[in-house]
């Protein structure tokens, strides 16, 4: 019998989704495992590999593949015998192919050689705090941005053709409103939360043994579900994870003897983006089905696991003792009280990865309000460390001194990452929305938590997240997932009563 | 100005590099890294990658380029005005290109699977020692083999072409000659050195903290000149040695707290592996050039610094004191004279690799001795166990109880691996000869070992063996490194001296 239509997209989508997965190999290893003599090479291991991941993903066959199932112009599915989930990975595939063929390989090139030559430059900028070195970059990367966006084509706001790269259907209009409600409310919250006078949290600062540190981590994520045969931990320089498979799920942490705290909120996090990967049905691979919905959707697993599981009154209960148990010269005369307040410390710091569950987003929004205008052509490259600097005031109350401090900590727009900062806001609020409905569902979860059984939210989010990998856009999967559309209420609501 | 035909070979040689250079690093990550659910996938994503970087090797593209520089069916070089490297090189290029396309892929693919399923049945009937598991599959492997050396052609021995495919111009011819002087004075050595009363070496056994030898382990490595920054040390069920690229690669160690020198030893030979790949000439990416010769030459690299240095009189006069200083304790009443015995005790073993260098090649007589008959179709795999058995009574007068601790014991057949094992023979022989010449070279030699200098070493090999790549083939180069044509001579007397 010969393959029907959808067996055959699906054969090709394995062999660009198994060629993509060794890329993301490389970058792994890169990360965590490459002598360092290795880099020039490694670059080219990259490129070799990428261009032949995009020839394959823009290819003849694979076009002739998908045209058999779905018009590629109107997005009309051809085959009408296909069941939904079908029909939603045809949508994917659609977009993902227009999406790779939009962008000339001319253009995709001189990008990629801007990029490269960015990070070098920010590198040695934010090292000596001087952003004339790096602005040149900069600009040549605004105005890359402000053609890419021309080539993706818009219909409303030149920004919407870039978030839509990371977050589908996501654009200005409905950022603007999202934003709109949480900035005045978070600013506030922060001033307020800043006024109360605090105990000093000294003692997550004290000396934890690396390796003790790693078994609660270890405990942890056992707790959470992170199966060890198919996952790996490892520790790198700022902590990531990469999914090559749900068979095989890397991440890392970072360790340091005197900031415990961190270590584990990094292992929450990421053990987070691992159960996602872990959670995508194997047996579609090579399908979008078996890919995160979005940056975005992505961002609300780590949060949840970080944040809202992770900080919460019933986690803190749970692990508490076990805490006291295994590092007790550490935390002598600490409460489990003193110690829910101390991770819950709210402090607008300068820097964005710092940064308390209160004032985060305010650190995104700024990012946002200026992307926007870099874009829209209405603020210029050299402007930046004036405008950072007034919207820091303004929003956090606070002006950073140096701007390695302020408009030179991140790294995304040195490598070409324009549009992307919006999703770090996104999770939040797309993980407050469905930390709504749980709390719904299992009105017992506190005390199931207290417990130390994180099953009902891992339960949860396979059923409502994980299964559907990229059959809808994020906000259709959000409103399926909690029954209404996605507005900043839900995430306010979890913080005013929080805090 | 365009480029020239060689700089155009040159760039597609190096994509072709490139990419397998990538399918190395999923072979190295299986082994040391991947978690355990990951295999299923890795299968895959190396059959993906394998089948990318064989159309590339055989591309119409690579052959019109290689054609524009040498006649794929004489050899003729076509461009006379290049140097004497490039041509080396050319006729490596042609060599491989040749091989490549000589077996059709639908042969490559029906073997692959042979294969796989070979190692599977190997494992269970080796952990059972029921060789009758193992057989229907080591017959189809040996049909497959004669099938094989007749797609690749040969003009006297069937096995010719397949010790061909990892020891360039080497034949049965060759080999029956070397053996033939090596195995009556093997034998006889080995019964010799049996007979000698000797001390009981029980302080090898004694219990060394695996961070202890760890460090130990660092010290020979800088000593031996190995760059850190350009590789990276892990340990794996079995130690082995991958390259990447002259700036990136990895080896590994196995370590047991009761085996403190087989970790030292294991340190010195795939060390000895990975300076032969760090020597290869970067610039040269993408040619032969950059190439080891063969099997056979890397595994003289590998012997060299394990045995012939590791294992001297003068390393041991070197190292023994610091071995004092860091385990007091494991070596109280230890002489130097009592390691430098223990670590060259003679005493024949069931298992190859756990052999002495004198009993060492007399496995691999045996091996090759079968796999030649099993080519001709004079040998049953059904035959194995009773052939081997009367082999090993023969040569080292000892018989296995069980299979698994005889015809069973390597990995080789099971993966397809027939006409290799001599390299591990002929590694040791081009090590002897090497030798020879290196302390004619430098008479001080032992005096500069004896301080911890081993610079001596790295010099001779890097200017005689590393650089040259495949510039010639392994026998030349040992010709052209010693002068003269290799024979068995120098090992034989190397180990007359020794023992």
């Amino acid at each position: 019998m010969p393959k029907d239509n959808y067996e055959n997209l699906k054969e090709k989508g394995k062999e660009i989704s198994t060629l993509s997965s060794i890329a993301t190999l490389l970058e792994w290893d890169q990360e965590t495992k490459m002598p360092e003599g290795g880099a020039p090479f490694r670059a080219e291991q990259i490129e070799t590999l990428s261009s032949i991941v995009h020839a394959a993903k823009t290819s003849d066959s694979f076009k002739k593949a998908l045209e058999k199932l779905i018009d590629l112009k109107t997005g009309e599915i051809l085959d009408d015998t296909l069941d939904d989930r079908k029909k939603g990975a045809l949508r994917a595939f659609r977009r993902t192919f227009n999406q790779e063929t939009k962008l000339p390989n001319h253009f995709v090139k001189k990008m990629a050689k801007a990029n490269s030559e960015g990070i070098h430059s920010w590198q040695k900028a934010r090292k000596e705090s001087r952003f004339e070195l790096f602005l040149p970059h900069l600009e040549t990367i605004i105005n890359f941005h402000r053609e890419k966006a021309d080539l993706l084509r818009f219909k409303d706001h030149p920004y919407d053709a870039l978030i839509d790269l990371y977050e589908p259907e996501m654009n200005v209009k409905k950022l603007d409103l999202l934003f709109s409600e949480l900035k005045p409310f978070l600013s506030k919250l922060t001033q307020k939360c800043k006024e109360k006078k605090e105990k000093k949290h000294s003692f997550l600062s004290a000396s934890y043994p690396i390796e003790d540190q790693m078994k609660f981590c270890h405990f942890i994520l056992e707790k959470m579900g992170v199966d060890p045969k198919r996952t790996r931990l490892d520790t790198s320089a700022h902590p990531f994870c990469l999914g090559f498979h749900p068979t095989d799920v890397r991440f890392t942490t970072h360790t340091s003897l005197t900031s415990f705290y961190t270590n584990i909120s990094a292992i929450m996090h990421e053990g987070g983006h691992t159960l996602y990967e872990l959670g995508l049905p194997a047996e579609d691979y090579g399908t979008p089905l078996a890919e995160a919905c979005s940056m975005g959707i992505h961002e609300s697993q780590s949060r949840w696991w970080e944040c809202f599981i992770g900080q919460s009154a019933s986690f803190c209960s749970f692990i508490f003792p076990y805490l006291k148990q295994a590092f007790p010269s550490q935390l002598r005369n600490v409460s489990e009280e003193d110690f829910y307040q101390a991770i819950n410390h709210v402090s607008p710091s300068f820097i964005r990865i710092l940064s308390d569950e209160v004032s985060y987003i305010l650190h995104i929004i700024l990012r946002y309000e200026i992307e926007k205008e870099f874009i829209a052509g209405t603020l210029k490259g050299k402007d930046l460390p004036k405008v950072w600097n007034e919207k820091m005031e303004e929003t956090l109350g606070i002006i950073p001194e140096t701007d390695a401090m302020g408009c030179l900590q991140d790294v995304h727009w040195s490598c070409g990452l324009i549009g992307y900062f919006p999703t770090y806001a996104l999770g939040n609020l797309y993980a407050g929305a469905l930390f709504e409905t749980f709390q719904q569902t299992y009105p017992d979860w506190e005390k199931t938590i207290a417990r130390g059984d994180l099953s009902q939210s891992l339960t949860f989010l396979r059923e409502k997240i994980h299964h559907f990998g990229r059959e809808h856009s994020p906000q259709t999967l959000i409103e399926n997932a909690t029954g209404k559309p996605l507005t900043s209420a839900p995430y306010i609501s979890y913080l005013k009563t929080k805090y």
